[in-house]
């Protein structure tokens, strides 16, 4: 039956199924578009490895394997900026991109730094901290674009793995950063209190991206991520650290270890990719799975309504033939009618039911991300109240969590809660 | 400057700002039909109320008049389904309609059993609890179409109108429904304990509905409706509910007070309805503004980022001139190219910061819709899990609420979250 002859109440059911399988197909590009991100990531947290090894001045002999990776770069940049071409253009028929296309235009202003980044370091006009803060910054505008594409994801499925997904991977930036403290330390000999202060930070927020992650990844990527915290290398990582924390001025090492903290923690990170290749892999299957359920949802339901629809019709036909006869028709009328009725008001509550399901496992999976964001936005008011840095900030966050024995997104959520509080009257200037 | 030719961060932005008038643009044509299902719900009030007097047998000679307001019902309801032939059309380029279009399916589903209750209602083949029960059900799926257009809104004014007009729709509902019940109560002279406890219930819950709306209405609103309570009419409406209190199988009183009770309450729900065009015109405005304004913003960030454009490819002229000069060139090439990423990232953080501030605001009106969701789905759940009726269930709430000393959205929240905790692993069978 033509659909615009459908009753409008299967009409709007068809049009629900059909709204949310374009949900989906836009969501599924935006995927996509994350595993490429994930992919520049890991290329750019190799070139700032090897950057920090060229600035630190042990390894002049690595500027060629330096070039080769800043090319692996800008293939894998040229390759996203191809595909956010694509979505430029096609994307602007679904409403809510607003947020993550402000994300992807901040990672995109950040990525035009490279180039002259690169001069700098290329040149030696740049310190290995300035230089990592740069590239931290390039990375973090690029995670961004991750984590809000999990915030809007609307299908619980591949919102988990998006979860799972950002949270790995900003563990795994955050091992990247402890990678760059540690040849710093280790090139000078010893780690300042600062650098220690920042190493703990470094490695609890690890742990906390990685106990979301595992929350929320398919067995797997866990039994994955497993093997590698089991394996020799991680104890390694573990004993070279506490050499760290123990160096002073008066105790220091030699600057040798930085190499072997370098190899350590650069094998340490390519395992990870391997983990999080699984994930983008689940995420994709996710994307194919959800997408392969809404078709075959859309065409049985298709059918049913198209049936629906013609009983409708036949009804419609014996009403207009029984409309002078006596009431009696009516009844049977009525019965036909209440037959319908019921079949329609039945696919209506099945559809309800599944939609309220999907809100329900949907809210659980974004609580992982809005614990993240409250604790993020504490930091930031802490550092525009109190004038301190980010890593004072996170401390004192850590120092309150611990005190109250609380978890650190309870403090943040408190601390918020006051800030938001309006002011009371009696303290107004008369 | 033609958009192709637009950096990638530019042409982001932009996208950004086009999205958002889209979503808008979006909203506004839900907007439009949330105030044709405001009239299409007081119109059913109407005709419920008089059905229920036709029904009482009281009041015989109102058949024309009954008539006159199914026709008035008729004509609203065929504007609705107009309105909705070209959502239908044109709202599928935008990607979460899932729920809206499900709750209109609902609803129109709910709006095919109008004439076959008519039938029955003039043929008095019905009761009037039954006639009204069929009603409620019916204007209670108009509602949910608003409420799930307040809960799908991305503008903070435009949601924190829907909600006030939801609460107050609800509410004037709720009204309606005391109308009914007192109209049948009367005319059988006495109420039952049964009828005297859902008339607490729906007191109370007016008082919630009109809490919340008073929350989030504008002056003018607020104005009329205070206006509202202290007029005569209330006043002589809580007398009537007081002599309803008092009677009893052996304490009857006059079936004429019927007469009375349902003039009084209609005088009152038609002065509501006042309130409620003052709303719908207040979410117009609103639609108005937030869109003439971010027409106006994409206008001037579209001729800033021409600018920017343009001087963005100025400078890669110099770059291309100066390729094979020396280093110093490169300095004032970086000069240039600093000045443009710091206009960009100024004009990014100005937005990234007002999207902020949205979405703080939007948690905030939603969060009055995610207290009434808890409750209603508090009390499903006492229904499936204890087998009582709706009114049984929101007693029980209400009672725990008083014990405990705590709001009625903290009590359902509590009962919910007990029943999604998984069961605890040792009281499985082995």
């Amino acid at each position: 039956m033509h659909e615009r002859k459908m009753p409008a109440t299967l009409r709007f059911m068809l049009a629900a199924r059909r709204s949310e399988l374009l949900g989906l197909e836009d969501l599924a590009q935006t995927c996509e578009l994350v595993t490429r991100i994930s992919q520049l990531v890991h290329a750019l947290q190799k070139e700032r490895g090897y950057s920090n090894l060229y600035l630190s001045g042990n390894a002049p002999h690595q500027r060629l394997q330096l070039d080769s990776l800043s090319q692996a770069v800008d293939s894998l940049e040229g390759q996203l900026r191809d595909d956010l071409e694509h979505i430029d253009q096609n994307g602007l028929g679904s409403a809510d991109k607003t947020r993550l296309f402000t994300r992807i235009a901040y990672a995109l202003h950040n990525l035009d730094e490279l180039p002259a980044l690169r001069r700098k370091i290329r040149e030696h006009r740049i310190s290995m901290q300035d230089a990592t803060a740069t590239l931290v910054r390039l990375i973090g505008g690029l995670l961004a674009v991750v984590f809000e594409a999990a915030d809007t994801a609307t299908d619980p499925d591949i919102t988990r793995s998006l979860v799972a997904l950002f949270n790995f991977m900003q563990g795994k930036e955050l091992a990247g950063q402890e990678r760059a403290l540690g040849v710093a330390g280790f090139a000078s000999g010893y780690f300042t209190s600062e650098m220690l202060e920042r190493l703990e930070q470094l490695l609890e927020s690890q742990e906390r991206c990685f106990e979301t992650f595992s929350r929320f990844a398919s067995p797997t990527a866990l039994e994955l991520w497993h093997q590698l915290c089991a394996s020799p290398n991680s104890t390694q990582a573990c004993r070279l650290r506490e050499i760290a924390r123990r160096t002073r001025p008066d105790a220091q090492v030699d600057c040798q270890l930085g190499e072997l903290w370098f190899e350590l923690h650069t094998a340490r990170i390519d395992t990870m990719k391997s983990v999080e290749t699984r994930l983008e892999q689940d995420l994709l299957q996710h994307c194919q799975q959800s997408m392969q359920r809404i078709r075959s949802d859309l065409h049985s339901h298709r059918r049913l309504l198209d049936g629906l629809s013609d009983m409708h019709a036949a009804a419609e036909q014996t009403r207009l033939f029984s409309v002078h006869s006596s009431h009696l028709d009516s009844t049977a009328e009525d019965g036909v009618s209440a037959n319908l009725a019921r079949s329609t008001l039945a696919l209506l509550q099945t559809q309800t039911q599944r939609l309220q399901a999907m809100h329900d496992e949907l809210r659980e999976a974004r609580q992982a991300l809005d614990e993240r964001k409250q604790v993020e936005r504490a930091k930031q008011l802490l550092i525009k109240q109190q004038g301190c840095s980010e890593s004072e900030a996170h401390a004192r966050l850590r120092r309150a969590a611990m005190n109250q024995g609380l978890r650190l997104d309870e403090v943040a959520q408190r601390l918020l809660a006051l800030d938001t509080e309006p002011p009371p009257t009696t303290s107004r200037p008369r």
